[in-house]
């Protein structure tokens, strides 16, 4: 079996080059490997915990989508689906919501961090808390454990709700799996090549909150260039030497050139190549990878119901997959369908075999009867009763002596003898 | 609009005539209204948060079903379904997790008292409380919510939980609905004929936790008429003069007589009739109402499969109402289909229309291309490049210079002029 890994896509904000160097270029390209399966999904149903602007979540998802598929994802090699288009993901939260314990959830990090912050400012510690918040490690646990990922790569404040999911697959496992054959493989936290951190403008990293990214596909070209043109230097002029090390300029040139162009970037700096023509070296070189991604994005936004299509087909392919799983989870709690279940058929099946059950039926001419059956054999049949209250006197009279009354209102089938009614009704005496 | 009454029916344990009189026999009565529209579930994913054991799951779920059927339930005039089977409601249930305050939860009373408890065992205050416990009342809001029920029937240890439905109702309208328009339509608790009580054998409650309890079904007439021989009554012998009030057998006779049948047989014990004679009359009195059933739940326990098909039935009903109303949901918090949406969808059109998009492509010759077009109408198709990225180049200068550079290996379509291209590329300045 082929490694699973599951990497789960934030669907809230607009994206910068810094994602696209430090998540979204490796995981893709860990998604080439031919050892690995992978699974990638926008998680808009963690979306709704923050945000409660439908237009926001609706705009964000489409443009995050568009921009894993410009930026290479292949969806005919990877499952690229929407979580809210897998409804066994929340019936799946739900059963592990039952397996979890609330003792776990409160020491959440996240949870955490929002009662600490309620506090700091005079408040109720749950006064900013909604249960989405409180309960997002299970549904977390549910997207990873729905596909029995073996390596989920997650940033470091992630770990811990990864340890929660390997808790609560345990509980599961012993609550109601086989020892030999537990239902969830225990996911794996990896940080991996999709961990790497880009420098933002001032050298810090890259980061909307600091307000130092160089935007992706957004606003263009010109954007790009804007962005690069505010990166910080030193201000010496063209011809002066200049120390490459001095500025996130090479650290993020790096991150678009081979090794070798690295390094020649470098010595001109050294040799005195302006900072104007270096940022414009640099823009040159990043528009070289994402303009042509760029126009992909483009004419997907343009055209939003091929991603759709896209992302429906990955639903598909999905659903395939945690369907029957789904419902062998179900069947593993006792949420069975009625009719093929093993044992307790089985067992109501050998009891209608060896006793004597009373049917009550009503025929076309709308009288009540009833009849005696012995697993599959008839016995007799009653006759047409104005009630049905009347004709379960006389089966309540049966089953209570054990035996045919005198002047019982039945007519025993071709065959039956008396006998073989009473032995029959005496079953009841044992119950 | 009939009136929807929604009711849950817990799948855990089995039945007593407690039960049948003060909730399943008026809750039946109550669906044969001809201005209700009822609904009927088996709470199937509530009971996984106390039990653990999937065949007690399994068989008390699939008992209870046949006992509501048996005692009348109409599966064609109600919808009458299994929880699990509406995959609606988890989703849904997540929904307004998302919309509900933790500190609400924190008030809810089977939690508190589960910590209550816990404290007094001298232990952490959540140390025996799963998320599932925690988070029941939410799930139940989506149960009621999901078909917009205007009355459920609860006891008085759930009206809290009904209060927390409207909240949560409330709040989510709020978030998302337009004032006069709201999703959810705020539930009514109701008491009404279902919470009649039954004394049982002893005069207390009719409970199982009293074992005071006289069987449904279970154990057959035999059964019953055993119980009702437990029922404490004085020690006077027959013939002496007796109080109809001094036991509870006269209560539990008024329950299956008519009036004036229930003041014949206070008249006869008052006249002195011997108890062991009166508990006789009552066990048949009983067993003429629920014998016939009896019959019917037996047959439907020997015949699973019909259950199933019955659930099966109602769940298709039931889905035909929740499926539509949660695809609205969705949309509304933002959850939509990519093609279909109104305003982005219309936005991006609308740029399409105005602006000019490059498209890259790749020919049967295996050759990278582009093109730029207006709206619907092409401008140029470039000369065919070895890579996708040289291609990317050429689209990624012309935007920057916003216009057709000297020397671009691009052909003008027929009737395009250079002007017209430059006016279009001209656009790509001002993003």
């Amino acid at each position: 079996m082929k490694k699973r890994v599951l990497t789960g896509i934030n669907t809230t904000g607009t994206l910068h080059i810094g994602n696209y160097v430090g998540a979204i270029r490796p995981a893709i390209q860990d998604s080439r490997s031919p050892d690995v399966e992978s699974f990638f999904f926008l998680a808009d149903l963690h979306a709704l915990i923050k945000c409660q602007d439908p237009e926001r979540i609706e705009r964000s998802r489409m443009q995050i989508a568009a921009t894993w598929l410009a930026a290479g994802l292949d969806p005919e090699r990877v499952v690229f689906y929407r979580q809210s288009d897998i409804p066994e993901i929340p019936t799946l939260n739900w059963l592990l919501t039952c397996s979890t314990s609330k003792g776990q959830m409160n020491r959440a990090h996240a949870y955490k961090a929002a009662t600490d912050q309620a506090v700091a400012a005079g408040k109720e510690p749950d006064a900013d808390v909604t249960m989405g918040l409180f309960c997002y490690p299970i549904l977390m646990a549910a997207d990873i454990l729905m596909f029995n990922a073996h390596e989920v790569p997650v940033g470091h404040d992630q770990i811990q709700h990864l340890e929660m999911a390997r808790d609560v697959a345990t509980r599961f496992n012993f609550q109601y799996a086989k020892p030999d054959e537990p239902f969830f493989t225990l996911p794996q936290a990896t940080g991996g090549s999709a961990v790497e951190v880009l420098p933002g403008l001032d050298g810090r990293k890259m980061s909307k909150s600091y307000n130092n990214v160089i935007p992706l596909f957004e606003g263009g070209r010109k954007a790009l260039d804007e962005a690069i043109s505010r990166i910080v230097t030193d201000s010496k002029l063209p011809g002066e030497p200049k120390d490459p090390e001095s500025t996130s300029l090479t650290v993020i040139y790096d991150a678009f050139a081979a090794p070798e162009e690295a390094e020649a970037f470098r010595a001109e700096l050294r040799a005195g190549l302006g900072w104007g023509e270096a940022k414009k070296r640099l823009a040159d070189k990043i528009d070289a990878e994402i303009g042509p991604m760029r126009a992909r994005y483009e004419e997907l936004m343009a055209h939003p119901e091929e991603i759709e299509r896209i992302l429906q087909a990955g639903a598909a392919k999905a659903r395939a997959l945690a369907a029957p799983f789904l419902a062998k989870l179900m069947h593993a709690v006792g949420l069975r369908a009625f009719a093929p279940i093993a044992a307790p058929a089985t067992e109501a099946k050998k009891k209608a075999a060896a006793q004597p059950v009373f049917k009550q039926y009503r025929e076309k001419d709308g009288r009540f009867y009833f009849k005696l059956t012995l697993g599959t054999r008839e016995l007799f049949h009653s006759e047409g009763f104005d009630s049905g209250r009347d004709a379960g006197v006389w089966v309540g009279r049966m089953k209570k002596e054990g035996r045919l009354p005198e002047g019982a209102p039945v007519a025993l089938l071709d065959g039956v003898t008396a006998d073989e009614v009473n032995a029959a009704l005496a079953a009841f005496l044992e119950d």
